[in-house]
């Protein structure tokens, strides 16, 4: 599978790239070329030191889009108006979202769109035919490239696009431990990403780290 | 500590008499007291065939609140303002809300209400001296009774008022393998009850059953 991801050079993207791109062709996509190279190379370096071949590449945002089955939109919720609008190309692709708009006033909290959620706010920005899928939501940022922690959580995903939701669950089977579970229709997603905040809150209060949910 | 249970002829009431009334004074109430005493009765007869003495009583909603230090409303979301309305005597008492609105459509959706959650909703209806604490929202309600299922989940709890929330958070570690797990202010009751409508859909989709949520 072709992975592109948008924003590839933050700790999402270059997670993804760490533990995915010797099973999947990953492009790692940035505004600046040159940092998504950077990420690319460290990420092929890594791996070679541990008799691993990455299959990684740092290009622009637009190539990864252009090179991608599956796009990963790896972006703060503030930074995607911005970048989706300098974009082109998502027409038919399987596009996902792990993004979670996010406030603090003392304490974490979801700052819900007017759409109802992220995902819904990205939907209308994106061609119809794109097929939005929201998953990841819910992983500790960090903790994708920590290589030695068990990645063993719960992964949530919905859609409205039942086989686009299937690739996604099978891509994240792909990453061992994580166990995707189909959560619902797209509108579902509010719940999933109001969850980060939660976890925030959690590991702040509880005197805990790197907070996970676990559904079973 | 003193245990009363407004709407204890169900599912959640009947388990909390089950797995608590050998430790604390529990307060049966309903709005037909005759059931709140059969209830009671078949509490008591049960853990006795157990060998455990059970400190357990069927009395009327009111009494139920009037007896108790800390209050929990048992409700379907529904029932909350009619059985609300009807009662007195809050006043300065820990009321704890596991109430969760939601409704179905193909899937289970969260209800929101326009005070933002039930939690505020209820809020509203009680004294301003009423400790409000949302608690044991995301157990499934029929676990309760299964006295041999281990209920090892995760309980968020949210509260405004520091004190009572520790309270809760001592009563629910006296449920061995529950963890209670401070979640943040009251505002944030949204995001637990929203949970619950998502373990539905977790549940129902993945062919799963009485899924749980943990935190760690």
């Amino acid at each position: 599978m072709k992975i592109g991801i948008v924003g590839g050079t933050g700790d999402i993207g270059e997670g993804m790239a760490l533990r995915l791109s010797h099973l999947h062709e990953v492009t790692l996509g940035s505004r600046d070329e040159s940092k998504a190279c950077a990420t690319s190379d460290c990420t092929i370096e890594t791996l070679k030191g541990r008799g691993i071949i990455s299959h990684c590449k740092g290009v622009s945002n637009q190539e990864a889009v252009d090179a991608a089955d599956v796009i990963v939109l790896a972006l703060p919720f503030q930074h995607v108006r911005a970048t989706l609008s300098g974009l082109t190309g998502f027409e038919g692709k399987i596009v996902v979202s792990p993004v979670n708009p996010m406030g603090k006033k003392g304490h974490f909290f979801y700052d819900q769109p007017e759409e109802g959620s992220a995902a819904l706010y990205i939907k209308k920005m994106l061609p119809e035919s794109a097929r939005l899928v929201t998953a990841f939501n819910n992983i500790a940022a960090h903790k994708w490239k920590e290589l030695d922690a068990v990645l063993d959580y719960s992964v949530a995903v919905c859609s409205d696009d039942q086989e686009a939701k299937k690739i996604v669950m099978k891509l994240i089977s792909d990453l061992p431990n994580l166990r995707p579970l189909d959560a619902g229709p797209l509108s579902s997603s509010s719940i999933v990403e109001s969850i980060t905040p939660l976890l925030l809150n959690i590991a702040k209060n509880n005197g805990m780290r790197d907070v996970g949910v676990y559904f079973r």
